[in-house]
C-alpha cells in the first residue's frame, strides 16, 4: 500500500475526524479560557496545550495535503486554504512581539475550523452566501435610500450635533442605529428643537426601510418556495404530467374512431 | 366491579377532569396572591388553601397511579413523573426551614400541571419541543458566531468596560444584548472612543446575526409547508395519483388494441 | 310609496352614505383640534359644530332605524347597537358636570363609526377578530409561561427593586417589557448584583417567548394558506378531482371488458 | 444618417450607459466628501467636478431628449421629468444665495437618477409602489387606532407631559414612538404614577397595533403567492386541466358506448 493511500485511509477515517473535531473544540475553549484572570500555573498549562493543539493541526493538513492526488488539488478548494493559512500564521512565533495581538486573533479564527470540517455547517454556510447575490439589487435600493438621507442628515443637522451627524459616515451609522429603532427618539427630539418638522424624515426613513426589508424577506420566502418547486419537479424524471395524461387519452380516441372506421 | 376499574371511570369523567382543571388554577392564583402584601388572616386562610390543594393533588395521583394496568407503567409517561415529583415534593415539610424558597419553588411549578392536563397544551409544547431539533445546526452556527466575537470583544474591549466585556461569558451576554438592540450604541460609542472603527464589529456582528436568523425562519416555514403537504398525500389512502391515472389509461390502451389485432 | 321604502331609499343612497363619511371625518377633526389650544372664539365654533354633527348622526341613526322592517331587526346588527349607544349618550347633557370626561371619551369613540359605515374596514375588523380563536392554546401557553415567571421573579427579585418586581401583575408588566426588549438589560443588570446567574432567567424567558410566538406566526401562515386552497376548491363546484377521473377511467375498462366478453 | 438616429444610437450604447452610472457615482461621492471639513483647495477641485457632472448631465438629458421622436414624448415618462427637473434646477445659480440649501438638496437628489438610469432598480421600486394600495384598507384601520389613542392620550396624559401628550400630532408622534418600543417604559412609568391603570393603555395598544401588522405582513406574503400561482397558470397557454381530461374521458365513453350500441 503506497503512502499516499494510506493517508487517504486515515483522512476519510470516522475517528481521526472526530478527534479533530474534539480538538477544535478545545482549541475554542483555550481560546475562551483565556479571557479569564488566571493563576501563573493555568497559563503555563493553556500555552503548552496551545501548541500541542498547533502541532495536531499540523500534522493533520499535512496528512491531508499528502493524501491529496496531485498535491496541489489541495489548495483548489477554498476551505483548504483557508485551514492552511489559519495553521501556518499559527507557526509564526509572535507571540511576544508588537504583533502579537494578530496571533491572539489568528486563535479565535481557528475555530471557524468547525465549519469546514463539519460537512452540514458548511453546506449551512454555503446557502448563506449563495442567498446573499438575490438580495443585491434590493440592497443596492437600500443602500441609495440610506445614502440620501445620511447627506441630507448631515446637511441640516451637523451644526446640532457632530457626533451624529457630523459627516455621511457617522449620519450613516446614525441611520442605522434609527433603522434598528435604537433609541431614535432621542435623536430625532435633538433634531426637533431646531428643525421642528425633522420628525418627518425620521417617520419617513423608518417606512421607508421598514418597508424595503418586508419586500426583501418575502421576496426570498416566495423564491426559496419556488425552487423547491422545481427541485421537486426535477426530483422525479418518472413524474407523468397532466398534458401526457392528454396525450394518451387522445392516442385511445384515435384508436376507437380507427376502430368504428374499419367496422 | 373492580377497584381498578372505579378508578379508571373516575380518571376519565369529565367531571373529575374539570375539577382538577380549577384546582390548578386556584393553586395558581394562590401562587399569585402569595406575591401581594397581605392581613395574617388572609395569610393563614391562603395556608389553608395550599394544604388542601395539595391534598386533593395526592388524592388525583393517586387515582391516576390505581387506574393504571399495571402500576408501574404508569411512570414510563414523562409527564407522569413530573406530576408524581411536583406533588411528591411538596409534600415534604421544608416550609419553616433553609429550604423554605424551594417549597415555594415547587408550588409556582405547579402551574405546569395546567399543561399535563389539558391535551391541547401537551400537544402544541410536544410540537414545540419537536421543531427544536431541526433548528440544531443553524443553532451551532449562531454559537460559533457568538463565540468569535464574543472572543475577539473580549480581547480588544476587556480593558475598555471590563463589566460588559472582561471574559468570555460577560462578552456572550454583551453580544446577545446587541442582538435585541438593546442599548447597543451606548456599548459602540464607548468601544469607539479607544477603536474607532469598532462599528465594524457591532455592525457585522448585527447583519451577519439578523441573516442566520432570517434564514432559521424562512427555513422552519419552508419545513413545516412541506410536512403539511406530505401529510395531506399521507392522510388518504384512496387517493390516486397521476401516474396510477397514467397506468390505467396503459392499460385501456393495451384492451383496446387487443380488440383490433383479435379482429 | 310609503315612508319606509323612502327611508330605505335614502339609508342606500350613495350621497348619503358619502355625507355620513364625511360627517364622521368633520367629527373625528374637531375631536384632534379640541387638543390644541385654541383662542375662545374657535372652541364656540367647534362647540357648534360638536352639536351639528351629533344632530346629524341622530337624524341618521332615525332613518336607519325607521327604514328597518321591522324596526326592532335594527338592534340585531351589533354594529347599529354600537352606533346607538354612542349617539345616546352624546345626547346626554353631561359636558359641565362631572362626567364631563366620559362625553369627551365618547366623542373620541365617534371616530370608530368610521368601521361600521365603510364595508371593508368592518370586513377587515371581522377577520382579525376571527382570526384569534385560532391563537386561543398559544395564548394560553404564553400566559402559563408569564404568569410562571412572574411568580419566579416577583420570589425572587420582589426586595431588589419593589416597583418592578413587588407584586406579580408588576413583575408580569416587566417581563412584557423584557419580551419587547425594552430596556430589558437595566432589569437584569439590577438582579445580577445579587443574584449572579439571574441573566439565565431573563435569556431563557426571551428565547421561549420568540419561540412561542415565532410558532404562533408560523401556524396563522400555514392556516391561512390551508384556508385558501379551501376556498379555492369549493369556489368551483363544477371541478373534477383525480379521483373522480380515476372512476371514470374504470367505467371506461369495465365498457371495453364487457365488448371483449360479449363478442 | 440623421441626427435623431445618431442621438439613438448614444443613448442605447452600452458605454455610454456605463460612463452615466460613473458620473453619477461621482455626484453622489462628491455629495458625501463635501459633508467633511476639508481644505480650501479639494473645496476648489470639488467645485469644478460639481460644474463638470453637470455640465456632462445637461448634455446627456440633451441627447436623451434630441434622440426621442417626436420630442415632446421624452416628458411623458415620469423618470425623465425628474431627470429633466433635477438637471435644470442645479443649473440655476442660487449657491451663494439665501436659497443655497435647495441647491445642496437638489444635488442629493441626483443620486435618485441611479434608479431612473439603471432598469433592475427601476422595477424594484414600482413593485414597491405597486404593492402599496393594497395595503390600503389596513393603513386606513391603522391610522384610526392611532387617532383614537392620540385622542384618548393627549385627553389623560397632556398635562402631565405636555412635550408628549401636547396635542393630538404629538400623541401620534408618541404613540409611534411605542409602536417601536423605543423607551416605552419610560412613557408608560411616567403616566402610570397619576393613572395607576394607564398600562392597560399600553398594552392593548402594542397587542392591537402588533396584531394588525402580523396580518398585514400575512396578507402580503398570501398575496404575493397568489399572484404567482397565476402568473405560472397563464404563463403556460397549452396548460391542460384536470376538467378538460374529465371531458375527453366522456368522448371516449361516448364512442364506446356507440359501438357497443352499433354492434
Amino acid at each position: 500500500m503506497s503512502w499516499q493511500t494510506r493517508f487517504q485511509k486515515i483522512r476519510s477515517n470516522k475517528v481521526f475526524e472526530t478527534f479533530i473535531i474534539i480538538i477544535i473544540m478545545a482549541s475554542a475553549l483555550v481560546v475562551g479560557v483565556k479571557t479569564y484572570d488566571l493563576p501563573p500555573l493555568v497559563y503555563q498549562i493553556l500555552y503548552v496545550l496551545d501548541w500541542m493543539i498547533t502541532l495536531i493541526f499540523v500534522i493533520e493538513i499535512s496528512i491531508r495535503f499528502l493524501a491529496e492526488h496531485p498535491h496541489r488539488n489541495f489548495f483548489k478548494s477554498g476551505w483548504n486554504l483557508f485551514d492552511f493559512t489559519i495553521v501556518a500564521i499559527s507557526l509564526i512565533p509572535i507571540e511576544n512581539t508588537d504583533m502579537a495581538l494578530v496571533a491572539r486573533l489568528v486563535r479565535v479564527f481557528r475555530v471557524l475550523r468547525m465549519v469546514s470540517i463539519v460537512p452540514e455547517l458548511r453546506i449551512l454556510l454555503n446557502s448563506l452566501v449563495i442567498a446573499l447575490p438575490r438580495l443585491g439589487y434590493v440592497m443596492a435600493l437600500m443602500f441609495i435610500i440610506f445614502y440620501m438621507y445620511a447627506a441630507v442628515g448631515s446637511l441640516f443637522f451637523a451644526e446640532i450635533n457632530p457626533v451624529l451627524w457630523g459627516d455621511i459616515a457617522r449620519a450613516m451609522l446614525t441611520l442605522f442605529r434609527v433603522m434598528t429603532f435604537e433609541d431614535w427618539t432621542d435623536v430625532m427630539y435633538e433634531t426637533m428643537t431646531v428643525y421642528g418638522f425633522s420628525w418627518l424624515f425620521y417617520v419617513t426613513f423608518i417606512f421607508l426601510t421598514a418597508f424595503a426589508f418586508l419586500n426583501m424577506v418575502i421576496g426570498i420566502v416566495v423564491n426559496v418556495l419556488e425552487e423547491q418547486h422545481e427541485a421537486a419537479r426535477d426530483a422525479d424524471p418518472n413524474q407523468v404530467s397532466i398534458k401526457q395524461l392528454h396525450e394518451e387519452i387522445q392516442e385511445l380516441k384515435a384508436l376507437l374512431e380507427q376502430q368504428n372506421r374499419s367496422r
